[in-house]
């Protein structure tokens, strides 16, 4: 995104102890060293890079203190004490222009239902429609074209980003964090197969979202047949991520995009399943164990493993099995000379 | 989700033939047999778990007119004929707690545009948008926030979930469910490669969804290049699908989350794809032919063969050949050792 | 869909140079030479299904000029220089009924906040939201439900489609669609791990995506950390595609549904990814290179190679190793022979 702070600003925001040359450059972006020209911030964020310095076009640099060299021409240098801390003070300024604090209140084209409790300091963007019944707690924001359903439930701190969906009676705890088109509460997938039809069974569970979860765009994640699926405490869920029915997710996960999780499956706290990856319904992900990229779970996984694979089976094995497979033309010509000597022999 | 039935509604509605002791616990939700706790109803559904119901914490148990025991202090035992059926009761009013029957009409905040014919029982709720020329059938629900473009057409008792979306001329026959956030009718994937660029075919097709589909959220069903997508009847479609342009898909289908199905690709009826399979276009699955989680269809399927893995073979063989795949360290070292023994012979 | 074209309009449409019979009927839908019944239109795209033609039972038929033969009892045979290219000309005029010209201007249920500028000759549909600071092109269509953030830029004769999201500061070129539920611009998923919690790396950056792109319903493409995400000019994405953070996507690449992008990757101009793809993080996919559905790309691709499997490897090798492990069941038995074999020998 483009910004526009000053050199000045830039001294207090990153708390720079000093600084050597000067730039007349309107800053508009962060950079790479390599990639940063005119116009640009960059930053010497791990010493190894130190040789790149030099080279770089951007306008402003940010330095760790021993930093020994001269600016170029229309160049700033600024020292601090750790520069990927000081970017991560410019990146949060940055966040606050991005997403200003919103305003309180209800937008007037917003359609709040009767019986609806709306905390005063919340925001009810453009558009958003909060059905009867349903709480929204201090200072959420559903940003625009939201949709509460009948009785459910919204925390302190929660942001809904437009088009996300919070279905009847599912609950975010607080400081959750919905991208847009996020859909929370649909039917779980469930039917009994009844002469030669799919019989509907009943989906009248909920969906418990507890704090400082953050769900990517577009996921999303079912209604329990009876109880909850449950998201556990600090974690985090990427885009088009599937959670199936019933599903009890620990608390600091890491659900990499469109992970698919069936019903009634439980991850343990920590666990981190990376893109693509499919598990089978009523599985047990033990504590802190991981998987990589389009693993197929199909049996329960020990805690602590790293698992891969089709099945999945431990990483380790899997990338043993990869390398004598590309071996296998060679073994099957092995046998057919193994075979050929024997034939030969006496 | 919650809910508060009193012993005597729950007695009508289990139509118990019995029961004993009593509870004043307000009842809030389902358990099963061993995470019940106060407050939670649960049921012995299967006579195996006989065994656990002394040990339930729960409220109210159902529990088969044959069941010989004594209820828990606080704890109230209702016997019926058929406890999983008294429970779908239960659910069953629980549904429709949850979701009550919407008043007929349009609301205020509605677009409806002229020329677009709404039954006088449908509901069309806050900030749809019916296009010119749509049809919308008799007790048809259009939740909030759904989207209906020019000349589509919406059966009886369909139920559009907000933010689902029904593109221009597009056809929902009857008591068809579309969770939140499908797309119906988006452009199917179509392109001619002329002199470096992709040039767009016209996609000018439609889509046709039969009666008593359901269509899980953010699924997506492209229009045809011309005639139709058609999707039999009494299929059900999980989350995340994606359904190319030109599809058949058959009746009483079951496709589970993630699964893509490419361009052109007919599955006649009873088929089954678990989450994550893929199909390639233009092949044809046959009648109730199963494919197993991310299997990857690459070729046509005969009717009843049950498949799995890459690329998708007869779940046999796919079973037997990864039993091989980790026997191949070992099969490595046999040849080694055969090589070895031939070559100290004379 | 339906249409409603008379025979004297068809020629004229197709620009034929002669016809042969007639019919009454009216037309409806174009269907291949098989499927079509009375009303259909169908064509002779190909000499090699020219035996089908006097079985087909269209109504009106497309044929190449040098066609010989007679239409049946109420069939119409028009003669033109290139069938396929005739009916593109009749799809393209379908696909402008099919999608008329919008009225330019500001529907009056939209939400324009001030400081957005929109060309006045753009079209803002029903219940669309466009933020402070956006920037609506001429002929930009925001066909109903969109949201458009805080200093968003589109450009001319853009289309997006209902419930599409353009947040904060992103940018679309010219001639760019996007198909309903679209989300560009969500968070970049990215934390650090801090104390058994992970902290969140704020996302800064945008997505800029080039001229004559198109983008498949319920696809997402992440906002950059700081810099951006880009998606380059003829680049055509179908549905479900994941696209990360900082991911670079060159020019006139193919994505076909359910392809997921790690954060990072860059693609070069021209790369083909099959549906159900991956690809890891910081990866590099060379021009020109192809993607099998379901490869798991893991390692940087060169130019110009197709591959597919997982790991993806030269498909020429996958497909021998596919070979190989069917073979995996004799060859255990052929190596249990061998050792029998030599133990019985001296």
């Amino acid at each position: 995104m483009q910004f526009s702070f000053s050199p000045e600003e830039l001294r207090t925001i990153t708390d720079a102890t000093g600084s050597l040359g000067e730039t007349r450059a309107t800053l508009r972006a962060i950079a790479s060293l390599e990639a940063a020209g005119p116009g640009d911030l960059s930053f010497l964020g791990n010493a190894k890079y130190r040789a790149a310095v030099p080279q770089s076009r951007a306008s402003v640099l940010l330095l760790p203190e021993d930093y020994d060299g001269e600016p170029q021409p229309d160049q700033l240098f600024l020292f601090v004490k750790n520069p990927s801390a000081a970017l991560a003070a410019i990146c949060a300024r940055l966040e606050q222009q991005l997403w200003p604090k919103p305003q309180p209140g209800v937008h007037p084209t917003a359609v709040v239902e009767e019986g609806a409790l709306v905390d005063p300091t919340a925001t009810i963007g453009p558009l958003c429609v909060v059905a009867a019944g349903a709480q929204i707690g201090a200072r959420a924001h559903l940003q625009a074209q939201v949709w509460i359903g009948a009785g459910a439930q919204i925390g302190e701190d929660c942001w809904l980003m437009p088009h996300s969906v919070l279905s009847a009676r599912c609950v975010l705890k607080n400081r959750v964090r919905l991208h847009p088109g996020v859909v929370i509460g649909a039917d779980g997938f469930g039917y009994d197969f009844v002469e030669g039809r799919h019989e509907k069974i009943p989906q009248v569970g909920t969906v418990v979202v507890e704090d400082d979860v953050e769900i990517g765009a577009n996921t999303t994640i079912d209604r329990a047949r009876f109880s909850e699926t449950r998201i556990g405490a600090g974690t985090k869920i990427d885009n088009l991520v599937q959670i199936g029915h019933n599903v009890i997710v620990g608390k600091h996960c890491i659900l990499c995009s469109q992970v698919g999780i069936a019903g009634s499956v439980t991850l343990e706290d920590y666990v981190v399943l990376a893109g693509q990856v499919g598990v089978s319904g009523h599985l047990r992900i033990g504590q802190a164990a991981k998987a990589g990229g389009q693993a197929g779970i199909i049996a329960d996984v020990e805690p602590g493993v790293f698992i891969s694979g089709y099945p999945a089976m431990p990483h380790r094995l899997a990338s043993r099995l990869q390398v004598l497979q590309r071996r296998l033309p060679d073994l099957f010509k092995r046998v057919d000379q193994l075979e050929r000597e024997l034939a030969a022999r006496p």
